[in-house]
């Protein structure tokens, strides 16, 4: 019974379709009918425009996205357990071209906007000090933490302010709206750019770009031609963020990963480190505890010394969280 | 009827089906047992260790593997008119953070050891100039040829004369290694590392980076996470290389395609701009010539005013080769 | 009697005096007195707005200068003899991130509209060619040729019409205007960013990178920080600009180079590859007489087989110059 | 009363001389005689073979030195107030491409083998974390303080354990030698390359990059040229190191800078924020103070609301020092 990662799940079989009846030839690279319908595909679901790349990792998507918006010689506010600056082996410096991480705290790894000034007004405005360009955020956080809507608009306030790009790494956006019942539009908020994770909800290798500022796009396609995400056969990824969006299987999926989240935690009293929002769990335990966890046949990963993290995800079985939820209860 | 090019032909069924075969859950990015078992296959295949990566594009492919030989202040010796020069984006000088393509000639877009000396002995041994740190050369070239063993042979012995590293673009190695017979051993030669492409062949998104020298990887392996090209759900992608290695589908692929570039150019006598080695033909034909052909429902690209040019692949129908063969015997 | 180069010639007297009057203590960097009054002052000789950065050599000041014009994802064309591509170790590559130096041609290293469509009108609008962002020429040349006014304003027109930058490397800018028997502005033409050369001129270690789109100061500045080149007693930088324009010592050293340069180029009938139009004069003449000249006493550099290149100074005695005019012509 | 900063200073009249005696023409670049001897000369010095490379910031030399120890994917160790951190506009980002600095603790500046290890310890030796590649100490660190031989031993112990470079940012090294009364090689230690600063100490436009394993000195010297640092007059930069050299004249100014601190800091008991060990002072002062401090001449920085901070310098003064110390004692 697997707990260690949404991001190497199953590809959901609707996605599996949407490839298959992609197989036919088209146009190669970005040039097919499927990558060419994403803009206006997206643009319904978010109501304005935008411009939709895709890109095969969450890492790409990040990095290309903010290549937009900073400068070689400026910074990006995020938070100092993003997934950008501690997991992704130093990406937003290639892409950015040694442009800086300018480190925020917040709880559950959420910014705000007293946390982001406090990294940013202290910078000089002269040339000794990186100035920031831009401000990321994650939509579910990197501890499983959603974003309500006038925290992500008192952020872009703050960013529109000091005239800083804002960027939402959505890797588990999905799971973000589900938990908040809002539509895609209302879960994002007015950020600039954001990072729609499909492959943690039940894609294979497709995340879309979105820009909603279609100026941006030129830029972006250029940079993800030069490093080498540009692949000839786009219309398997094209095909893979369609498969997503219809009958809003991306919410779907995340309301199944929930779901079986919040039964887990339903079980957890007590131990959580961090209120379940998404299909993450941060769950206190002993050493004792985790063996006795992983001697009934729940994978997992440790969480330093005192906790475990339980990812659940669109193919998690409701058998599988039961058995999880009951067992943690019984510890 | 498509001749395109190769680059978006459709994915082959036992791709498709090695690719379903690897849906169960397992080890997220390359940790996974398929991944993991692609060192051992590609060393059988090439009697030689190897260290092997996959990745998404041959773009991205080829620059991670010069990014193993070449320092930022260095250069990579190729021809002016190879692939990393004219068709990646830029993507060199992103990878390898502004190293610089010292641009050589031959016929056929190959080069050979006088046309490299051309380029680097004039290099004065000073800071001011550009030195040299690796050498590219495609396996089958840009045009098509294909480079015998003792051609490959030469330039390795100049590469290790002039302590530079050895790289194959090998886009359309399968199809070089076909048309000359040989194995991938004989036809790779004592290259440092080879790009050993797989989507034109049949693959959907993944070719192999073969670093023989297995010490490369290490760096190899921190500069694809580093490009976003790590894919979490990476099984996928080393089910398509294993699918392609099997049975020598490889081999198999590009014989098809061969045997129907050969049958095209059956048809080409005088017409051809250079020999046919491979599955792309670049044939001497008027506009009004090309607009007969494409009246006959034939497609594919324009080679300047007074050329086009056609390309096989694994999947072209041997009826569409006769058919295309006649109708430009008919010109 | 050295005519090796003009880039290791002493320091002229009035700038070591003005150097010497710089040194009680002002504020850092760029916040002297003197560096603030760049600006004021070159726009008084170019007659227009500009904003003035000193920077210790003409590769940094060309590459800062790119840097505000230019992406990471896109290209400069310059002569495929410029210095930026010859000369400079890679700084383009450096400082642009990995942008591409893209080659025209033209005779004596001077681009023309013609040369430089040959290159940028083939790039076709896609993302897998480099994109010309920015022309850099060269007043005068790497072979000492002066562009005129209307040279100059039809390399304008095109870079404006196609929304390209447009730079002037002018290491040799006053040897240029002497020739020309023009007014600074009038040998720059409009062009966007001039690397205004002072030290082959009379200077130790300052060049003055003009740009006359101020707004591109903003970025230069930050740029030169990050690239080391913000030296903390900059008011010694800036003393050598100004001693350059008192009194047009400029033009009087550049005046005096070229006639000396004139006197010998006197004595080349026949002999000369280019026309003498600045300091630098490429004479044909055999390694018999190369070894005559030196045995004589003079010093200069072999330029290929048949030739030698002999560089005048603001500091070559008119003796010499006399003696060497005479011996070329004894030969 | 400058207390501003050492940064600035007047340039010492034996470096003016030197320099003058450079005036002669000699080979440009760093192919004069003086530059040449520059090995031998900081060999000497230091009792280990060493090449040495001109530059003309400390930040330059910093980034220098670090390129020929970190790769693009790499890291480095340094404290979270270090000047390569705060002060230097990002340019290790820039020289190292994208490389990341990796902040760690440690009173007073300074770092030591547990606050390195707090950091390096906890990343993961896989792909998604960037690993360490070297570590930079700053000697005397940015609040003054010197390293004693013990602990620089003890912080290269770990770095040979781990197979990190070792670089020590030596803007002010001359006064950590003064206060500890060691020579250059005790008191740098077993470091792998030193940024010996000149400028705050007497010089115009010259620190030293000490390389000591002369392997690196190849990769540094092309990254220097490629970073626009090679000035042609190279030898005005190598007059001033060896003007630094003779009779130990770097010594001597930072003993005397060290004396009119060390007579300040005893007026100024209850006050120090740090110990006072070179040429900086950090006082406790109210806002008030300062304003009374200032109306009687004193022109320094405010450090944060309740602090001020104080430098002196080779040209301090005694008569100055005397009355600073004098003025806070009457506070």
């Amino acid at each position: 019974m697997l707990f260690l990662s949404d991001n190497a799940a199953s590809v959901h079989p609707l996605v599996w379709e949407a490839m298959r009846a992609a197989d036919a030839p088209d146009t190669p690279y970005d040039g097919d009918a499927l990558s060419a319908a994403l803009d206006e595909r997206f643009a319904e679901l978010f109501g304005r425009d935008c411009a939709v790349l895709w890109a095969a990792t969450g890492t790409a998507a990040n990095c290309l996205a903010l290549s937009c918006m900073v400068q070689p010689h400026g910074g990006v506010v995020c938070h100092r357990e993003a997934h950008i600056e501690m997991d992704e082996g130093g990406a937003p410096g290639f892409y950015l071209h040694g442009a800086k991480l300018l480190l925020a705290d917040g709880a559950g790894a959420k910014l705000s906007p007293e946390t982001i000034r406090d990294v940013i007004d202290p910078i000089r405005d002269d040339v000794h000090q990186v100035q920031p360009h831009a401000i990321s955020i994650t939509q579910a956080s990197e501890y499983g933490r959603a974003y309500r809507p006038d925290e992500v608009a008192a952020i872009a306030a703050l960013a529109k302010d000091r005239g800083l790009g804002l960027h939402m790494d959505g890797a588990r956006f999905a799971n973000a709206a589900a938990f908040l019942g809002l539509s895609a539009s209302e879960a994002a908020g007015p950020v600039d750019a954001l990072s729609f994770g499909c492959i943690k909800n039940g894609a294979m290798s497709a995340e879309a770009i979105v820009l909603f500022d279609p100026a941006m796009a030129d830029v972006a396609r250029y940079r993800r031609k030069r490093a080498g995400h540009l692949q000839s056969k786009g219309r398997y990824l094209a095909a893979q963020l369609h498969a997503m969006l219809n009958g809003d299987l991306w919410l779907a999926n995340a309301r199944h990963a929930n779901a079986a989240a919040a039964e887990i935690a339903g079980a957890c009293e007590g131990r959580l480190m961090h209120p379940a929002e998404a299909n993450e769990l941060f769950v206190r335990c002993t050493a004792d505890e985790r063996e006795a966890l992983r001697a009934r046949g729940f994978a997992f990963y440790d969480w330093g010394d005192d906790a475990a993290r339980f990812v659940t995800a669109w193919n998690t079985r409701d058998s599988d969280a039961r058995a999880l939820a009951e067992a943690i209860a019984s510890l």
